[in-house]
C-alpha cells in the first residue's frame, strides 16, 4: 500500500476524545515540573540567555485557553507577539492557579469541539496557517519542547525533576 | 457532547499518513538539531549531568528503527536497557548516516502497518504496556524533549538552534 492511499483513507490513528487525555497527561507532568522549582528560581534562573521556565509556562497558558477557545469557535485573535509581563502571576501559586483555569477551560471546551474542525485549514492566532489539528499538536509540541528545558534547568540546580513517562 | 461520548464514537483526530508527516517532520528538525552540534560537543558536551545529545539521539534511533518495526510486526524484543555506548558512531557524520537509514526505515515500514493495529494493546520492548498509538506519540515525545534539552545545550554553547516551527 502506498502512503498516498492510506493518505486518502484517512484512518485513524488518535481520536479526539484520546487526543484530549495525551493534552492533559501532559499537562499534568508540565504542572509537576513548575512544583518542582523554587518559588525564586522559577521566575529567573536561566542557561544560555533562555527565558526563565515562568516565562514559557505563561506562553504556554496563553496558548491553551485562547487555542482551545478558538478551535471550538473558529475566531482566531490576533496575536502580535506573546507579551506574558503584563498577566504573568509574580508567585508560583499564581503562576499554577491560572494553570488549572486552563486545565478547566480546556475540559470544558473539549467537547463542543466538533470533530470535523480538526480537520479544516485556519490562521491560528491571526497568522499562522495549519489544519487544526496540525495547530492543537504545535501546542503541545511546543509544551513537550520546553518542558524538555526546564528540565535541564532543574538538573543544572541539583534537582530531580519528575518521572517523564508519569502523566 | 459528553466526552464519554466521543471516546465511544472514535472520531479522527489525525490520521495515520498525517502521523508518519508528523513524526519525520520532527525527526527532519531534530537531524538539523545534530547538524546544529560542533562534533566534538555532540559527543560530550552536558549540563547538570544529563547526557551528552549523542547518547539521546542513539536512544532516539535505537527506539524508532526497531519501534515500528514492532508496530507493523507486533513482535517486540524484550529490552532491560537501552546501552547506546556499543553501537554508538563516534562521529557526527557516523550518526546522522544512521539517523538517516532509520528514516528510510520508518518511512517503508509504516505503510505495511495496518490502521487497527495503532488501536491494540501491546507491551512494547517487552515491557512498556500501552495502546500501540500512546506508544508512538512516547517515541515522539520522547525526541521533542530530549532535542529541547540539546537546544539549551546549544543555547549554553553560544550556538542558535534551527527553528523549532521549521520542519
Amino acid at each position: 500500500m502506498k502512503t498516498q492511499e492510506v493518505a486518502s483513507s484517512q484512518e485513524l490513528f488518535i481520536s479526539t476524545a484520546a487526543m484530549l487525555g495525551h493534552w492533559q497527561g501532559h499537562r499534568s507532568l508540565t504542572r509537576r515540573a513548575i512544583e518542582a522549582f523554587p518559588e525564586d528560581k522559577l521566575f529567573s534562573f536561566s542557561i544560555g540567555g533562555m527565558r526563565p521556565f515562568a516565562q514559557m509556562v505563561m506562553e504556554m497558558i496563553e496558548i491553551a485557553g485562547p487555542g482551545v477557545e478558538s478551535l471550538a469557535t473558529g475566531k482566531w485573535e490576533k496575536v502580535e507577539e506573546f507579551d506574558h509581563t503584563k498577566s504573568m502571576p509574580s508567585t508560583k501559586a499564581g503562576l499554577l492557579e491560572l494553570w488549572d483555569k486552563v486545565t478547566k477551560i480546556i475540559d470544558d471546551t473539549w467537547p463542543t469541539i466538533s470533530p470535523e474542525r480538526f480537520q479544516q485549514l485556519e490562521v491560528a492566532f491571526g497568522q499562522y496557517e495549519g489544519l487544526n489539528y496540525n495547530t492543537l499538536l504545535y501546542f503541545v509540541d511546543n509544551e513537550i519542547h520546553h518542558r524538555g528545558q526546564a528540565y535541564v534547568y532543574l538538573r543544572a540546580m541539583g534537582i530531580e525533576p519528575p518521572f517523564f513517562w508519569e502523566r
